[in-house]
């Protein structure tokens, strides 16, 4: 009998924080502040949900679980570099994260600089150092550098920035999310099942739907949660979107037509998902878990 | 013949603009500000030292035109992004850089910030995209994002930061620079070697030796520049180095002693080239280069 959803999640999570601990430089390495903010920024919780959609596409392939572990490590630390570095006074000047101080408030400003450009470089070399055939590391290492940047979510950042105060259509909003936060969602899918057999193109595509659907619906439900749950059930400072006058899918659509797209992109995510079969289970538990989180 | 030196720099630094402007997202491409500002740190000029390293390096392997091209960028969009970022109000604050304003002057802090995450994860984007035995690409990758990240440049970095208005010892303040920007000069010299045929361990070695007096060279020589040249000639602001109350070589050793030092290590630069004969007349020329600039 397989694991439950919850237990599937918690020994995932505890994994990944053990061997996270174990790609960084070990605590008290010099330069010994850097080193102690990267950890600080990394590990310590957060939901994982990349290193969770990670492992769930990873079950597609039959991948190697610690292959699975350097991929999901490397889309984690991009994705906690951009925190700390949206986090900054001259991006959204956030004072709390996770419901801790962040980075810059924790240390200085310049360490939270460098804190997210190391990061970024320890992701590339993390996921270096799997053991995979070569050509297949250089496809996913493309891969990340691709969602990582311009065309990805350094892009999607870009627009953000200058979409504040600005009346942007379903259309526009759509793009800058797929970008923002879309991009590193599906790459965490396709990292995972390309870090395992080769999958048919007709597979590639139905996990691209999933990936596509399930990144849109997570920031339609940020969305939501952000209109509606409480800073400290957030462990981050809520209604923000709001004070700071941005876009958002509640802005544009309301509050309830905004829950009704995010059940709509979940039916589309397990649909997209039924050729898989049962091996597509945590990726249907986790689109399930994106959509009806409360924080 | 071979083209004289000058002119086989200018030929490399004229391709090299060809070339980074191809491997960036052209102008205009959305998100438009970001990718006007991505272009405006990499493209227009600047020494490209370190492309000239990678090309030089390449000689002694035969490497490709086209793999050497894509290793010099990808290293340069590293350079490139560490002088944006540490150009920012919380790091050096610096408004010149090659006779232009700097990014956050230009454009804006937020922008900045993007600019240099995504010229990070273009470059390794760049490096991906090159045509090379899969194995070696793996290792070309790794090598680079080990040279940018904690225990390479991003460590120097903070070990500056650390260091302001302390008085470091001629080991630590040799420390700081040789991951600093020696790291990255180590990182060309080491990828245009791996862009060709294999060299032996013994060559490898050598390569290793030249590399790492050159980067502390050329740290020597920034040293004495800054404390004696003006802003114009240096194209960005002069003796910033004493009013941060920064250590720098001419602080700890002295002017002369310092200029001695840099003659000595472009000598140790010579000698460790002994075995390659001529296909390392760039490499010496590149020393004399780092040694004997003006600017």
């Amino acid at each position: 009998m397989s694991a439950t959803f919850q237990d599937w999640m918690k020994t995932i999570q505890a994994g990944m924080e053990t061997d996270m601990d174990g790609y960084l430089p070990a605590a008290g390495t010099e330069p010994a502040k850097l080193h102690d903010a990267m950890r600080y920024a990394l590990l310590g919780g957060g939901k994982r949900v990349r290193p969770l959609l990670v492992y769930a596409a990873g079950e597609l392939s039959g991948a190697d679980s610690a292959v699975l572990s350097r991929a999901a490590a490397a889309v984690e630390m991009i994705h906690a570099y951009s925190l700390v570095h949206d986090d900054m006074p001259c991006m959204d000047d956030d004072e709390l994260r996770r419901g801790k101080p962040t980075v810059h408030v924790a240390y200085d400003e310049a360490t939270a600089l460098l804190v997210g450009d190391a990061l970024q470089a320890q992701a590339f070399l993390v996921l270096a150092d799997a053991s995979l055939p070569s050509a297949r590391q250089v496809q996913m290492l493309r891969l990340l550098a691709h969602a990582a940047g311009s065309a990805g979510m350094c892009g999607g950042q870009a627009i953000d920035l200058d979409s504040v105060g600005i009346s942007l259509s379903l259309e526009q909003l759509e793009r800058m999310h797929q970008l923002k936060t879309g991009a590193l969602l599906r790459a965490s899918v396709v990292l995972g099942a390309l870090a395992g057999k080769d999958l048919s193109i007709e597979e590639m595509t139905a996990l691209n739907v999933y990936a596509r659907a399930i990144g849109l619906a997570f920031q339609v439900v940020d969305d939501v949660l952000d209109a509606t749950a409480d800073s400290a059930t957030l462990g981050k400072t809520a209604g923000k979107d709001a004070a700071d006058n941005k876009p958002t899918y509640v802005s544009i659509l309301g509050l309830e037509p905004s829950r009704a797209l995010a059940e709509k992109l979940r039916q589309e995510a397990h649909a997209a998902l039924a050729p898989f079969g049962d091996k597509a289970l945590r990726l249907r538990e986790l689109a399930d878990l994106i959509v009806q989180r409360k924080a």
